[in-house]
């Protein structure tokens, strides 16, 4: 075990180093960039196809979507307009810095303001891996259950913000958003905690206006 | 990469081998083994609740809990009376044959029926490690999405039994169950489907009727 774990550790100082060398050039190309995590079927590509339109009026956006199969998220965001890259990673269950490296040839830096990577839906493996970003946002659905930030403590302990997605579904469920939230800052205490519905719409701007300030502030330099 | 592909191989190749003679063991002793798979919070804690009580009157059952972190679901699970055993991860994201291999000392196989192993809430990583279990349940609930099976086909691929559950929400989304029967079906053509709810009670029955089934076919030595 101990050269598997040497062997995992040399993985992610090497994913680290090539973070950090992103991370510099997104800083040199004034690009903000965000790394969207979370469970299977959370709506993280829901949410970026209801606000996308919106968003790209005042920024030029790019859009990466981890997936180990499938090209489904990448068609769905075609279809907002915004420049989309899928990546497949054929079986790995996390994006690396090294894929979003190579990903990087099919966006113009220069003329992009916001680079948004939806990793795979995953709650454990993707929060290991730095992929240079800005800012990491934990997508949750109120039907995955108000336990889950103590169960997958890494993810939100490295997630700066907390969407708490498909509020419409709250009354259906036995989900506490006083709970997650305690849960959530308990570890964490610095997260912000965000409430979304793609159904009802509830929360999109708040979520729309979030993202377009992190993006002013990377964009504008301050 | 190829070094770290190797080292993949080699892992999963002692796995497979300590899962061969788990395997063997189960079998000697008679044991009907279950690995319950699924996203984090599809509810597979849930149904073994609701359905511990009616099985254990036939059947002498054991189950181990895999969380990365906290005891949660084994707390849940005493409650039913039903001897159980909690493997923390510690952050791997996977239970793998040598965690149940060394949680084995906590159960008397001897005089055990049916072994429900609860694996870490993962689409991704559980697919690959085989536990020695003779029957492999895919949980999937009607808020994660119809196109799961594609999009995470290792883990259809190779499950026994899909069951679509919280099937009460299905009126608040947009998931086809003709939709994903489909997608598991093409990927697996033998897989079986059960269609449960927590809420409501719907398919509960079928669902024990069928882990009984299991049961009695190894136990009884068909």
């Amino acid at each position: 075990m101990s050269k598997k774990i040497t062997l995992e550790q040399k993985v992610l100082s090497r994913n680290d180093i090539l973070a950090a060398e992103l991370r510099k050039l997104f800083n040199e190309e004034q690009v903000a960039v965000m790394n969207m995590v979370s469970s299977p079927g959370s709506g993280k590509t829901s949410l970026l196809e209801k606000t996308l339109g919106s968003l790209s009026q005042n920024l030029s956006i790019g859009v990466i979507e981890g997936d180990i199969q499938t090209d489904n998220d990448a068609v769905r965001i075609a279809k907002t307009g915004v420049p989309v890259y899928q990546i497949q990673t054929g079986g790995a269950c996390h994006l690396e810095a090294e894929m979003i490296r190579r990903a990087l040839v099919n966006f113009d830096l220069k003329s992009t303001d916001l680079l948004i990577i939806e990793n795979v839906g995953n709650l454990v493996c993707p929060s290991a891996f730095d992929l240079g970003e800005g800012l990491r946002v934990a997508v949750i659905s109120t039907t995955e259950g108000d336990d889950k930030p103590l169960k997958y403590p890494a993810m939100f302990r490295s997630a700066d913000v907390m969407v708490i997605n498909k509020m419409d579904l709250l009354p259906y469920t036995d989900f506490d958003v006083q709970k997650v939230t305690r849960n959530a800052m308990s570890l964490n205490p610095e997260i912000q905690i965000l409430k979304t519905s793609c159904r009802t719409g509830e929360g999109l701007n708040e979520w729309a206006n979030f993202v377009k300030n992190f993006a002013h502030l990377i964009v504008s330099g301050v």
